[in-house]
């Protein structure tokens, strides 16, 4: 089970300057065969089939840690499409001027037909995401392979979306996961190297180009954002501290694990874009008098 | 963002008769087009997506609610999958005598060849889930009235899956899900009745019967599980009592809001298979007793 | 078993500016996950897989001539495709002058590379359609549901559709079908209602905005077509007016079951566009004379 | 437009021994690539697409005559599947005795979870039908060789179907189909040769077993229905009577086109599957003598 | 088995132009349903599975002839869709100044974000091609006319794409595979003319437009390159010589068999693109000179 | 370019037992995601996309020598299959028997309804192979260990499919595969040494049950199966010896480079199916004289 939070691991700047084909290319990150969607998934389900979990308590402890990061990634990564696609259209009611008129030669007409310009679990060409991206063999060398292999991956993945879309509020997504990203690689390095005394970290990085390179990720690196494991959990999953201790591969800072969630910042709240009827009427048959009656007597603060 | 709790919501019994195409049949609950994933995946995009929540919060808690408590129905169904293929082949590391012969005529090989004899996000065919299953419009009352429809649908599948599979541990889960899933049909039901000031929850049970029908799900009511909604978060979604409240339309028990999540069972520990590698060696290189000299440093209990 | 019409149950006027990326957003309504295609064939599927039939009678006979409508709506959607395509490259049987180079940057190169500028039964992103999205549950209450939330969707789609494209083909088109499948969303609300009791037609309309706001459906309903609901049947599906009768939920105006189809218009003819071979050569070895001769002789007129 | 009639082409028995696997092996004939959702699609999208029909009206015509008929083969082979899987599950309204438990080892759990034992386009191995079967490239003697193909492949698909299920209701659809389609497979032949003077009917039979060889076919060959080509319509498409003229390639007894539909059979009731809730309740709220009463002041026979 | 060459079978001039959006269109040819992937697979997979080839050799010579040469073809299309994209954006290490900006607007995201600005087995819509393309029934007159299908329909999907992109690097390998497609249609039809005597060849050409109207095919024709089926064996396949003799259908030359490959030219070498890290760091491990000195000492020549 | 030889790399077995289902779970290896569809593809498109090859030509040699290999092994695995389904049905030539009645009952019917019970490129649900499990990212250093990985991923299915079926046919094919795929993972693990300096080959094996357990696998190793590189290629690809030299890392016997194709053995003939229609007649219009007297005059041996 979780508990969730309405808050996001990092702060969204507002786009300067809204576009749908950025939003697009940012849904590669999303549902993208290496993207978010499929970090979250692959965990998530090892987590859920780890077989003899007793004898290695350490290794699904690190699993279960990282696939509970992921969930608050494929929210950051949703709000920035979300909040690059507010206002690409034009306002109001009136259907007769074709407010959604530039929709017709965007690149994911998707975005205009199906959702309300908000996100899909699809990727940057509107193929959706699929539980076929999900490996879970049972071994555990091997499914740590496999998640070394889709860390690296979903890094050129992200190393790439950075250098098609300069807005900031994509970048800074961006830089942030190259972070929160990089610890998982090094994590599940480690992870191999534990289990088979090859200095896997050492491969280290793939593709060749550093974390540093990327300002925005480099911000977030002086915060030390790539040395600290966060268990996201209240209680469970210390063990992972057993792998993950030490220095740091790249910069030799010392590594560390924090019980619990990224103290994180509010969740952005979205503009309505009526031309779409999102999310609709002004005047739903509820009385928000009533609500309001209601709260007072419930002691919820509205 | 989520936090993690290494619980189920719910006690699940050892099947007693472990079966590959039980397994398989219950895969529908997971990645079917009415399954588990997709009542996820649509209510979490849906909370993502939620545009002008300041107006109509009490509606965005509910969803982001809901959304928390099926993450743990996900965990649940692979869990029962996962028992119900535990022990379905011959154990033992020897691959010369065919240790995996019967998979060759299970209904869903993809548990053998891919996973450890452990779910994947398929349905009860092997077809993967995709993320064409979530519906996002961003205008609430269409996707309201989406969510009650998905509900009653994965209502007529759970009702199904429990007349094809009599194994306890997988009835106890569908009796649990039928309360739990039903609670959420009567949410979206009062949810669309309180915009619309229609009585939508007089149009239930949907599929005709009712869930009392369903001696598993009975035990469950006797314990008001179907009158409980938890808001699976600490601090947030508090509005959604806004809703939930009031009697329940079958019986005129009274609603209530539970702030937190379900207090839960802990997750069962999967044996190892062996001819699956599952988890694998034996010698793996890294030092037991160098774990535990960590661990008692650390203040880590084992 | 069907007879066809060659008629069309609207006059088309011509675009007056052809454009593929205009067509490609109009596919939506054909090939979507709620166009013409699914509402065609979810119908067409729960006619052939109706039990009871005898009990429910006037339900089947509603879902049948729903069914036998929406045949109609999958060729107006078509023909205004492949009239927004006709014209939109260079004509002409040189290859060397690159006749179809704006097709480079088109949104949807199937219209070039594997269709004759004209329609497939694909979506807005050339998705093609799938038979996945046929809901046949058996319950009726479940399907007539189903059916209710797939209008309502589908409803959506076609005012988005209408706020990209402004052509008048398009427009006129999309200004029918919501008139069209507005008759439908009542339909089966109404159907609704007899089972349950539930005044399921208030919860009208989803998404908010009303069909008069839309200029090209006003003028529909001004025709009553929005009262109209044709069996598209010679002898059969009579007792449909056991359900379609009394007044209007939005305007209050009499309904009336019409025997038969709607009388339509003649279907355009589509010009040549000999740089895709298509439909091909002027030197075909049948000799017209025979055929004139022929047809004579036959009394066929030509 | 199309008109509908409550009718089937052929008779079906009712099958000797309903069989869920024999219904799932069907399937291939109606949702698989050369299945009658094929030939229905490919044919109707073509004739939406004929590009200067004035020129070349009766090879449109064909193709509409011939669309026309496959609604009809989509339509009995869904009745056959529908047959075999009528009374294939424990019929009841107790869930506890899993009156579904057959369907854990059925080949194809869709007709369980999500059909009310019914069907749904897809093929035998439950995979959905797709728009991408459709092909329509716009060049006639291109989409004629197509269609010449595709009803040679869809031929090779029913005789191995024959050769697998030997049910009676089957092996009726089966033969006729046989029957029917083997006509189309000589008209495509025929328009080819008109238009290229190539004897293409001599390529005849493909694969090489004649259909005389299956005694249900034969049995229709005795009653001409190899002869005869009906338009679906009315009043449209006579200038097909300019292709089918002459005799047939195999017996050489004189061809025949016939204005209209072929005159057809009742359509089977579906019994009800209560333990399915197809169709549900036996209370649903609407009053049975209101429409008994309602029919007799419309004059509608009930 | 096979041997690789490291070698084209035509020269290919750089792109005067280099454009995503051509590379995009290409595609098509390589992955489309009727593109080089389908039409190699086909083959190679009707080659394994044909039975009864003792009594049918020269016929499963043919089809491993043809089968050998479509290797080459993907190889072609592939190196064309390779040099149209290189150098499409701006080249160098550092991400900050967006070097793939462009790529946000191209058509083809997967040509940046998945690959190195090169080809994928996938078609001019991004979907990848499926070995659902592979038609193989074992009937031997029921596969040659599918492959001659094939092969009409993939000539018409060649004929488009030089008409959408007019870069000569595409027009040259279009000409050439004109001419190469070309000649296998006429093999096929030649198979199906042994097998039953019909002049299949008289229904060329599919579509109407012949070869000779493109400047590039053309000059391919002048080489004879429309006559000579190569085995593309160096032992195998003789029997091919059975079918492919006496002159060709179109203009009366005579046609030849080759023993083995075509000469061919060297492979392009692609630049680096630094941007993608494509191929990577200048400071991998390994010691050049080290690879030098054992290059001299095995008598390897770099 | 490719040149084809009609020879198998391995001499396979006749099964003892023909089984359609143990077909279906070998299909796994051909058309599963880690399958030789996969492993072709793969290196085949990543040796077309590679950017600097001059700079790293013995890595491009390297994945240019597997990629030559690989072709064999969809050949080896196909012929597999083959055999197996070879007699499975009731030969002969009259329907009325059903001879296909236990296609009915098998997992995979594509065997039966599509193919002449042989292969197709699908995987052991026959789902087909998709070009989307191509990975070619551009970057050599993430290639290199997307294909360790791949290989490591094929191997763990390799071990499964052995335990799934105990036919000799499959077990020699498998043991052989083991063999080889080892060698490819052992290779790609060296090529990442030489990039990294990092012992890859000592994370060796996973999964943790080594070759030598598997005895068809073990004899293929005292052939010293494990340690010959083919290049493939009759003069190219010569400087992957400067990568694959030294010991193996697992029993420290020399490594070795042999230029070409491994000897290999005559392919297998396979049966008729006359039930199937294949090959089909055996009266086809040509006359073999006419063939034996134009070879003889050609100067080939039939």
């Amino acid at each position: 089970m979780i508990l969730k939070m309405d808050r996001l691991p990092v702060e969204l700047p507002t786009p300067t300057n809204p576009s749908a084909n950025d939003a697009a290319a940012v849904q590669e990150l999303l549902g993208g065969k290496f993207g978010e969607m499929s970090t979250l998934m692959n965990y998530t389900y090892q987590s859920f089939n780890f077989r003899g979990r007793k004898k290695l308590r350490p290794f699904y402890d690190l699993i279960c840690s990282i696939a509970g990061e992921e969930y608050g990634h494929i929210e950051v990564v949703s709000y920035t499409i979300n909040l690059l696609l507010t206002g690409v259209s034009k306002r109001g009611i009136d259907p007769t001027i074709a407010p959604l008129a530039d929709g017709v030669n965007a690149r994911n007409t998707y975005h205009f037909n199906n959702s309300g310009q908000t996100a899909l679990p699809m990727d940057s060409m509107g193929k959706f995401w699929s539980g076929d991206n999900v490996f879970s063999s049972g071994n555990l060398k091997l499914d740590l392979l496999h998640n070394f292999f889709l860390e690296c991956g979903a890094r050129a993945g992200k190393m790439r979306t950075y250098e098609m879309v300069s807005d900031p509020t994509a970048r800074t997504m961006v830089g942030y996961l190259l972070v929160r990203g990089g610890l998982h690689v090094v994590a599940y390095a480690k992870a191999l190297e534990l289990l088979t005394g090859v200095e896997v970290t050492k491969l280290l990085p793939i593709p060749d180009l550093s974390n540093d390179k990327f300002p925005e990720a480099k911000k977030f690196m002086e915060d030390k954002m790539h040395l600290k494991l966060y268990t996201f959990s209240q209680e469970d999953y210390k063990q992972v501290a057993l792998i993950w201790n030490g220095t740091h591969p790249e910069d030799g800072q010392p590594l560390e694990v924090i019980q619990g969630a990224i103290p994180g910042h509010a969740v952005p709240d979205l503009d309505e874009e009526p031309q779409l009827n999102a999310p609709g009427s002004d005047e739903y048959a509820y009385d928000p008098q009533m609500f309001a009656d209601m709260a007072k007597k419930m002691g919820i603060k509205l």
